[in-house]
């Protein structure tokens, strides 16, 4: 049970080639997409004919033609050439996906087309903003969403799973986060005071002595983590750029299927705080800290698929999950009325 | 379900060693497959006694010794010792299978064995014949063996699939095939006249300008394409076999369980037609196009598989694989009557 | 279906490190296995919160720490630490087992902890007795347990499966065991009178004609042989330590899951019967032949699958293994009453 009527992230603008055709799976659904004149297309990757994926026949300009017995469709999903016969039967088509992209991430609208309104794109503005810099992550992982949601929503695993990496520090587990209602997630504010610096904030800045720390995110549907973060020296008032690390973070989990998920990433830092080698060990460094959530994350869907009926323990700390999970729900029924 | 009155091919005779076992599985049936002083033996790969694979064990004469427990079986499946015991009882028996070796392919009946009759075996004779020279193929499919089937009745897929390889050009898909029922399915003739030759071709003969070609083949129970093929210099009337390329094709699919496929193939030349090398050629052409087939289908599988409802959109182009289905259905029909 | 009030093998002593967390499933229940101050302790390897392996996380002197979120259990399995959290609810705790460590051999008791009696203990001296000198074995099965007791309790396997390791004679299967019921398994004692000494025997000593071969064994619940066996020159009354084989031998199934399961082994000889290239000599031609046997019933394993319902045909060599399998049945059905 998937949320539909809403953006999810099928690719980084650069995965789709030139001239090619780029196939992924979303929400269970496989889907081609390609680059047109105008933009993009998204088709479904399944031709209407004997169901060969059309990914493995080639794009002939705007159109895609199966590599199977040669049909081609244009953009928009209408069969308009078919070899060997004199009609083409107006059947043969297939679905077509609204498709917009906004700072390099390409989303697909998975309900229905006419309430694909770009409003409700999140605002990415990071991943693709001269004031930023990143450098973009992809990552896909054999197990639900929701699992990778609850571990995004609850920071206090920076302590244990990051320890080394992002986290650093037992503080952060016991600073109690606020945490807001938004229209469509929730907003998550945690602020860890005079802690020593984290292993990878050293790569960007030499702090002499501990740090006051923040992270301040919306965790949106479908599962989208938009985030301030950032630390500076304890004590000092304000963020001051020059000796402080500031950070924007925009990440996104797009299911592929119940039981798999596209994970896009990005942590950006301040253009004028640092050059590319800066650039080059937060990725590296987020890269490493991601790898230990999945682990963790691949052996608790381990554990729960053992046992799939056994409850789990709620405890404080999982407040924003079990709001963010209420919520999404909620939404999901809603549209099934 | 299957066609159970059927010979299927279980292996090319050179695959069943002289001194040793041979174990492969059809229709879901694991057989073990030996040679006998009067020529073969097919029985059920296990064991009565404990369910040990019979192919695990050794070939004693024209017995098998079951390498758990050392039953040894006969010819026709009876336990003829049993260590330990004073007396063998008479279920202590395998089920024994009809086999027949015909030019190089060796046939089991699947069905009631007083049904297995010779007669209903194809005409492979291109297998074995001093007048054609080939190099058989085997190849393993994790398919179900009727989308192979359809494969083989609907030669537009050579212009799409087969491009680079047993196609090259769009007008095989264009061409209209003929189609006759045969008491057993189907006949396909497809005619192409004035294209260009495919790349395969060039290895047997030097064409100077375009070609007529044909493909003219029976599809038999329970998937058996034999074939003529071949091509003539356009515009010349009769193929001449001192300009022309004159093939012969014996190809049999035998599902080894409901979801995978074995795949019997030669391609035979006259034998006046090219010496080793162009044997050689043909078959590596055959092997890179099986390869592309096999690409196609597994992933049309997947698709379905994804999807097991979902309709297909019948097109004129499948007539010859619908009558073959058609047909099919109904001969297992009778059989359950 | 398990016998559960009894103890299962869960390791031998030095797979669980001095100071890390060992891991291991016991009848679909994943464990957790460490050292404490007196001895050792086993949790259900869940964190209660949301459903982590404690595995995953540390060993933190008698306590461990889930490397999720943090929460710390000690060694009865309470949460005694939980960051983040003013309060740690009662139900905060996860099970444990009875543990108790005898000859090398970590035993779990998986039943109700009150019955959890020492005296069911098997009495596997040999694993651990200044007389009697042996290398630890550790093996893997991907079949369910009762597949693997069945081939300990018919020895007539070793003239076929083993015909160049362990058994080199077909007598072995000739041979017509004595078979004893015990309160919680079988006695079988076979004597092989007069048969050529088999292949790892050599390694032992130089047996110039026949020997005379025992192999007297308990086969207890849940699936432990305790065996003496051994070899002495045709015709001498009794086993002399100076001119014979002696051999002791303690082996145990634990189910891993219904399909899988662990198998500890070592196989003893006597002290004064060599020395560690001996030692060596035995543990290399027992895990041959126990490679052997894996292969087989692996085999087996497959070939029930594929038809799970199809009925064996019990034999007069199936005698001990009817009998455990039937003693077994009724300790499980007792159990459920």
């Amino acid at each position: 049970m998937f949320l539909r009527n809403c953006w999810y992230v099928i690719a980084w603008d650069h995965e789709v080639p030139a001239d090619g055709l780029f196939a992924r799976t979303v929400l269970n659904e496989p889907i081609v997409v390609f680059r047109t004149a105008s933009g993009f297309a998204a088709l479904e990757d399944r031709c209407c004919h004997r169901h060969a994926p059309l990914s493995k026949g080639r794009k002939e300009g705007d159109h895609v033609r199966c590599g199977y017995h040669g049909l081609k469709f244009d953009a928009v999903g209408q069969c308009v050439d078919a070899p060997g016969l004199d009609r083409i039967p107006p059947q043969a088509k297939v679905r077509t996906y609204p498709l917009v992209m906004r700072n390099k991430w390409l989303f697909v609208w998975m309900g229905d087309p006419v309430m694909a309104e770009e409003r409700l794109l999140p605002d990415n503005y990071s991943n693709d903003h001269p004031d930023w810099r990143n450098k973009p992550g992809y990552m896909h992982y054999d197990t639900p969403y929701l699992l990778i949601c609850d571990n995004l929503l609850d920071f206090s695993h920076l302590s244990y799973v990051h320890e080394k990496t992002l986290g650093g520090s037992t503080a952060i587990a016991q600073a109690r986060p606020e945490i807001e209602p938004l229209e469509r997630g929730v907003r998550v504010s945690r602020r860890v005071p005079d802690v020593p610096s984290p292993p990878y904030y050293q790569k960007i800045r030499s702090f002499k002595g501990n740090v006051d720390r923040w992270f301040i995110y919306d965790f949106l549907f479908p599962g989208t983590l938009l985030m301030s973060s950032g630390g500076k020296p304890t004590g000092q008032k304000e963020a001051d750029p020059a000796n402080s690390v500031l950070l924007h973070s925009c990440q996104t989990l797009t299911p592929e299927t119940d039981a798999s998920t596209h994970y896009f990433f990005q942590q950006s830092h301040r253009a004028d705080g640092g050059d590319a080698s800066v650039t080059e060990g937060i990725y590296q460094s987020l890269l490493t800290a991601f790898n230990e959530d999945r682990d963790m994350i691949s052996a608790q869907h381990a554990a729960i698929q053992r046992n799939p009926g056994a409850a789990m323990l709620p405890l404080g700390i999982d407040a924003a999950l079990v709001r963010y999970r209420k919520a999404l729900d909620e939404a999901i029924a809603r549209e099934r009325v």
